[in-house]
């Protein structure tokens, strides 16, 4: 009999699940592609379906103890899904709500995606003997959590930790939130695709990118060129982690944490991003502060870093609350 | 027999102290003048008599539970003061140690001023039911404290809330810490002023204040001439308010809070610095916060908030370390 939470990992595209026993090994990871199904609810019948297989296929026995959830515009308050661009489910999602009618013996919690990275670099990762820490996911747009004293930074509502939306310029580039000039607009892979093309119309330089069009081009085309000395996909590594680092001087001013991870597809160009906003942090950053915050990679490897942070997220939930949640009792 | 804690406001000029009980009213508050004391061992011993000589000038017996201080640039896990501009002592003051050398037998708690008003608006203030919310005071510089789910954020070395020090504008205004375009080289007493001569130098309308010099010129002439009608005065008034309001909006995207208070000198002005930073913090604040953040003026009316907010830091602090604290045990 092995202990073990379920960790989802929900995405615009594919949602990851598995089973995580308490010392973050996954045991089985799976996926099903959450785009094709335009109805939460068979969604949900579907991924508890795939769970319980998922179960069934081992040889040895799960005591499952718990589901944690990380999801983009996640509300661990509310366990709901509110109003996530990249999802088809449209409005307020009771996520946690409906799941439990398929687990009703088991806790349930939900998260954001950037709260559920946070924990897995507490509890598996690289901040493990960190109590304050950032935790920056750069995807298709910046994601964010902030740890203070050993916790998440949850907020009035559930719905801190949007550095994304701090403005880097007035009346500057449009937003999907619908203001201007938010930092995601400059810093992510969407942002980085808008500052490239930025460059090609300011300057002369030949570059492989001119023969690429907006829709075309991907972060990691950029970041394919930048390796093969493209300068102009350079100038946007440059320009994306200036930006980046100055932000990040104002959230250490802020809350003086000891680390600031930066995790996500366009963390992996590594020094191409890492170096620039390091020198810019420095640069501007309050002086007490300067040279006393790290900026770090994730150290969770590998594909399943996502459905071990959900996981660690019930494997934390399910120890403060072990005396709510007696076995039987949901509520 | 009356309990009191001992409640300490060390500011550039002045250093109030009283006698605070648990209910929040100051039993008497005297002052000294801080910046006769070019020493800083001649300040302590002569504060450390004041105080004795406050509590024996009673005429019913005090029981003393503690001491709290207030300071520019206070570290509360050191006890220290550091580097604080406007004071005399330069370098690092270890004040909780040499204090406790007059009072053996009690705790004494230090934290900055920013810090010591979010308690004191806690304790006793406008924030008493409130789990998150955001102080800021406008005086020389811009101080903040940030409160997360009901306790203070100190972050990794005891120097977070350093708000005054996020960035405006790159190659902005030379500011005290060496950095440039810092937020309180803008909205800050001297930042309105700093705004103010810039306004006089790009605009022709006729203003008192065109006969005033840099040195002469206070934020409390500003606002005497904005309330005259003075257009130069009051556009000095919207421009700060502005800018203050696009960094809360930045504030309220991290860490989602109830409300934000305001205080200080620059806090008097009332609408004149209340309703633009409204207007900014709304038309720039992330769509899912609009409307859901009160900003709103000290509930701690009076001379002595600061010395009450010194005064509640003990009462939490002792509170919380009645246990580590037997009397006749100090460490």
């Amino acid at each position: 009999m092995i202990d073990a939470v379920v960790g989802i990992d929900i995405g615009g595209t594919f949602t990851k699940y598995g089973l995580v026993d308490k010392k973050g090994q996954c045991l089985r990871v799976n996926l099903i592609k959450t785009d094709q199904f335009v109805d939460f609810n068979e969604f949900s019948e579907h991924l508890h379906k795939e769970i319980q297989g998922q179960c069934d296929s081992l040889s040895e026995e799960i005591n499952i103890k718990g589901i944690g959830v990380g999801a983009p515009n996640g509300n661990y308050y509310r366990g709901t899904i509110e109003h996530a661009p990249n999802l088809k489910w449209k409005g307020i999602v009771p996520f946690v709500e409906k799941f439990k009618k398929y687990f009703p013996d088991l806790p349930v919690v939900l998260t954001n995606d950037a709260n559920a990275a946070a924990i897995g670099e507490m509890v598996y990762g690289g901040a493990k003997n960190m109590k304050n820490f950032v935790v920056i996911t750069l995807g298709t747009g910046l994601g964010s959590a902030f740890v203070v004293d050993g916790n998440l930074v949850y907020g009035q509502d559930g719905f801190a930790g949007e550095l994304g939306h701090v403005n880097v310029e007035q009346n500057g580039r449009i937003c999907t939130c619908g203001n201007k000039g938010c930092l995601e607009t400059y810093v992510s892979a969407t942002g980085i695709k808008r500052t490239l093309f930025n460059i090609l119309c300011t300057r002369f330089e030949k570059s492989d990118l001119r023969n690429v069009s907006f829709s075309e081009l991907t972060s990691e085309m950029i970041y394919e060129a930048a390796t093969k000395g493209d300068a102009i996909a350079r100038e946007a590594f440059e320009i994306t982690g200036e930006i980046l680092g100055v932000k990040l001087s104002d959230v250490v001013a802020i809350t003086n944490p000891e680390a600031i991870f930066i995790l996500g597809g366009l963390a992996k160009a590594g020094e191409f991003i890492f170096k620039p906003t390091q020198l810019s942090m420095e640069k501007n950053i309050f002086p007490v502060f300067r040279g006393t915050v790290k900026i770090l990679p994730s150290q969770l490897k590998g594909e399943n870093a996502a459905v071990l942070g959900a996981g660690a997220l019930a494997w934390k939930e399910w120890n403060i609350q072990s005396k709510r949640y007696a076995p039987g009792q949901t509520s």
